[in-house]
């Protein structure tokens, strides 16, 4: 192993980092489908969006031609303090699966939000900065995108709240206090702050929360006030433009080495770090320049991807967002309370849905007590405590690894490692005890809340 | 900032980390005072260590002349998967503070243990290992040696049996779920399962714990159970040795732009991350061939350097280790449980201690609240949650920065930060609500256990 020329972690160099995100969309033929507005049933214009996004995160969204967007220097400036992130070659993974394929991940848990979450919190709070607002809110589920996005707003000294997936902020009550340590406040969803959250409330007493119901708290809390716009971690078009940072230091680092992979692997929730990880890749494999298999792997308890149905729907709950076409539950779908951690969004990136749609890209479904049975594998042998979120992908890497080992392929394999685990003990310590399970939803359950679904085109 | 030539984080190279520990000892004219048998009063024997430590840890506990040893091909690869460890330049610190001082910090905290005690974790289960010992038993306080080790002997097959103080087990529940999750057994000290947990617990029913109690569970337990032996993450020379490795990388990085620091301050409980930092820089110093400022930072409310005085104690509460000269405050001194985090133990590395004694570097003891009010400051402008371990530093490092913008000097501070603070909510959570505060020990309390220190030469 020592002879090996690939080190263990590939750092770029500070001069090596990208200096633009790639934007996806440019090199897409199907270009993903308009937002649109729900009361009209038309695509959104930027002055309908402006009430509720920045200015120019507005023109990020609905710009699907430019290819380079400048990193603004003061963004990567602070990307300097947290990024590179590393791409580790798992040497030990490798030798404890006993399998020819060469196995890397980009880690991007090492920075105080957990995850890679920081990499568009940062550029969202900047442009909310610079355009003079005072503050933003958003929602958070599994607490990385709020803790993110709190450190984002401390750093530029922005007012931000956060309304946090209410089973989230119980399991999480340590994730409530980093956010406050960066000065948000921190509100349970559904709450009795917002209209939206009374209303749920009032319909479903007993509600543990979804992302879809915080955002709607959210985006109305926004609009609501002056000086205030609404900022997500994930879906939009602008967070994976942010994103696309994690794949071009990924394809940057393994160009140095001149390795060329033949997998990469994400984990898949409303698509921000999957879309991030593969924009690259996938824009060589739309301009014919490179194949790769890309695998998008999503918890069998929130199944947008392999059991959702392609068509336009509400991103929040309370049915006040825009309208997206994507991979959707239906926008009433709630993920068992059952389910740790993050991936509990019913929807999917419009980019990532097109793709998918078009057979740019597979998805699979795994399964909570087997992701964790990963996680702890990865945990003891890699030395890292990945996210519940992370480990879908991790789980998916060590299958594709045993099937190598079984074949006798010699694939190369690039995965996504999201995150840290360090808030989601709650869920380690169920499955260290044996208490954890895994529910799917029915077919019924999946058809009900398709059947709301918006008449749409 | 961005025509800066030097980056914001510099990382070695693989082929730039070290091979070899550096032995400071060898460098010392005054060397550290032997351990000694508690029965006799005679310095201890590789014999009489063996029951209790790995043999070639006895080794290199008695070695203070060999310069550098040389770590071991398999401690090098685990090093790989997690260091080398970034040399931070806190850029945006120093404009924070509007300070002409170049400020950077040796971050270790970039592991799932969340500190720089998996550096000699991992070799102190190596050597077990080599032995063919079954397992081993350890304390931990403020639980990052304890998830250290755990992960250590995970990955080396050995079985781990960790006696966590109380109250840091009460008030990190997660902490020991990791160690769980690396399949480490965790019981709360002082606890029933051993004779002198049992005889601690009859005089204090109410104890909260200290390291040196459960360090005498530990090593109980270790020496009476065979194919066990006793592993200790601080103190200890061999600790020492093992941590050079973060001194090693931090003057190489230094070296490599040619950076000269003015002053080096690291935290210091019983020294193994002041020891390991400073080693090679205290090396040119005893040998004349550079100088620095060279500070260590202790909690207020368990102040060894500032108020202990130089003798022989015990390193445990229950007595049943060996003697060490050192400063001590007496091994019956308990901080308060109003204290946060580690920098607990009563005593400090002999070699440290003799250091300080002979004059080669200064201490300052720091007060809890003024700490968090630093670890905030460096969370908000730095981006990292520190430990309350490291923020002692972080405090030290504020403090000097601080004293370069009155004065105007333009001096290069290099501090140790050893560790995250992800694992601290609790104490987090408290300043966050006002209600943390500062219990100082009076002059009558250090001069009680101090009364109780065993009359030797």
């Amino acid at each position: 192993m020592s002879e090996n020329k690939i080190p263990y972690k590939i750092y770029l160099e500070e001069n090596e980092m990208p200096t633009a995100w790639y934007n996806l969309r440019a090199d897409m033929k199907n270009k993903p489908a308009p937002l649109l507005n729900p009361g009209t049933g038309q695509p959104l214009t930027a002055e309908e969006l402006a009430p509720i996004f920045c200015e120019e995160l507005v023109a990020q969204e609905l710009d699907d031609t430019t290819h380079y967007i400048e990193i603004p220097e003061d963004i990567r400036n602070f990307y300097k303090m947290y990024r590179p992130s590393p791409l580790v070659r798992a040497y030990c993974l490798e030798e404890k699966l006993q399998t020819p394929a060469k196995i890397y991940y980009k880690f991007e848990g090492n920075n105080t939000s957990g995850s890679h979450k920081l990499n568009s919190a940062i550029a969202q709070a900047y442009y909310a900065k610079k355009q003079g607002l005072k503050g933003v809110t958003t929602e958070t589920g599994a607490g990385q995108w709020g803790t993110a996005l709190s450190m984002a707003c401390s750093y530029f000294g922005l007012d931000c709240k956060v309304y946090m997936v209410k089973v989230s902020y119980e399991q999480k009550p340590f994730r409530r206090e980093v956010m406050r340590t960066y000065g948000a406040s921190v509100v349970p969803s559904p709450s009795e702050t917002t209209e939206v959250g009374k209303k749920i409330l009032a319909e479903h007493p007993g509600t543990t929360g979804s992302l879809g119901c915080a955002i709607s708290e959210a985006v109305e809390v926004a609009t609501k006030n002056p000086g205030y716009r609404y900022v997500l971690g994930s879906v939009l078009n602008q967070v994976l433009l942010h994103q696309s940072v994690i794949g071009l230091e990924t394809k940057a680092a393994l160009d140095k080495y001149d390795i060329h992979p033949d997998i990469i692997i994400g984990c898949a929730g409303g698509g921000s770090n999957l879309g991030g990880l593969i924009a690259p890749f996938m824009g060589e494999k739309l301009r014919g320049e490179a194949d790769y298999r890309i695998i998008a792997v999503e918890p069998a308890s929130c199944p947008s991807f392999t059991r959702g149905t392609f068509a336009y729907d509400f991103c929040d709950t309370g049915m006040i967002c825009p309208l997206a076409k994507m991979y959707t539950l239906g926008s009433s779908f709630i993920p068992s309370a059952n389910h740790a951690g993050g991936l509990r969004f019913h929807g999917m990136s419009t980019t990532l849905s097109q793709l998918y749609h078009d057979g740019y890209m597979e998805a699979v479904s795994v399964e909570q007590t087997s992701v964790f049975e990963a996680a702890e594998q990865f945990a003891r042998i890699e030395g890292i405590l990945p996210a519940p979120e992370s480990s879908h992908a991790i789980r998916a890497a060590i299958d594709e690894a045993i099937r190598c080992r079984e074949t006798g392929e010699e694939k190369t394999i690039v995965f996504g490692l999201t995150g840290t685990g360090y808030f989601d003990l709650v869920a380690y310590q169920k499955y260290n005890d044996g208490e954890m399970s895994d529910v799917i939803p029915t077919d019924e359950d999946i058809a009900a809340s398709i059947a709301k679904l918006p008449q749409i085109g």
